[in-house]
């Protein structure tokens, strides 16, 4: 076997992340980065964002030549017409990517090679809480259940293992679990 | 003017929200809702959501014939190419979403006719608590800015009431600034 081909695991060029992994840890000040979105409203439930730049690695990304552009939207029963997925949906997503991304990348580091992931979400609501009804409910998911089914090259345990050290170090994962400080200013002008 | 066109207000049907809003005070159990997503690894750092059911209102909605697909992925510099936005932008996406759509809803309750609705969201992140390279950083955003440009017939600090309400009724921005009891499990039949 070729040792380029070996390097890739799971889609994955561990050779470039071993690298990118020296290279923050040589020059520290690599590993600031910065993430945007731009969202624009269009009607009633309907509003757009749109994803281009970043800043990482010390410098502003320049490897999107378009932006992405993602729809949110309500059903009707929350006075929308499904213009998008709503956007509790689109945490649920979050949550999901950044959970099977990071276990992805982790199953490559360790020599796991992945057959299969799938994950299924639910987000329980009392929509009494963000509709302003009762303040007995809060206006998020109560709690989100998370199912991964794995399949790869490894035993059960080792595959179970991945899928933990996954939770310990996905980004959304701890947002979501934990919350971020967000400030919001308006201008009207 | 007809009264019919009176009720749409930015874009919102307003009898058809205080008529939900009565329907869920008279009969609280029509509040509890279930979102879900379904998420399946394609390859490296790419993956892809479908997002279609959703229980609410006392039964499962029909009202999706299709369902949503989402794909993420991640920069060159993060190891993926560009599949899609990455898991924490969509974050990003999710948190503007609900707090515009708050804001909409807020203000066709309020009497106030938006014009225009902008928003920038900036995520501070430190990758090598995500990487695994330090502990000292967390592994998701330290912190999230979000700047709303807000145009309307009412005046500035009306305007400015109006997005504060957003903050204290979104379900999203709950969500992401408190966080969310998160279980995993992981099937690897």
């Amino acid at each position: 076997m070729s040792t380029v081909l070996d390097t890739i695991r799971n889609g994955v060029d561990t050779e470039v992340m071993f690298g990118t992994l020296d290279a923050i840890k040589a020059r520290p000040e690599l590993g600031t980065f910065q993430f945007r979105a731009r969202n624009r409203w269009i009607d009633g439930a309907h509003n757009q964002s749109t994803i281009k730049g970043f800043f990482g690695a010390g410098q502003e990304d320049a490897s999107r030549d378009e932006a992405f552009t993602i729809d949110a939207g309500e059903p009707p029963i929350l006075l929308g017409s499904n213009e998008g997925p709503n956007p509790a949906e689109y945490l649920l997503h979050a949550l999901a990517a950044c959970l099977t991304t990071t276990l992805v990348y982790v199953a490559a580091a360790r020599g796991v090679r992945l057959i299969e992931v799938e994950s299924t979400l639910e987000g329980d609501i009392d929509v009494r809480g963000c509709l302003g009804i009762d303040d007995g409910y809060r206006n998020g998911f109560e709690q989100i259940r998370v199912s991964f089914r794995v399949k790869g090259d490894a035993p059960a345990e080792k595959l179970k293992e991945v899928v933990a050290r996954a939770q310990l170090r996905s980004a959304v994962f701890d947002m979501v679990t934990n919350g971020v400080p967000v400030s919001v200013d308006v201008a009207t002008a």
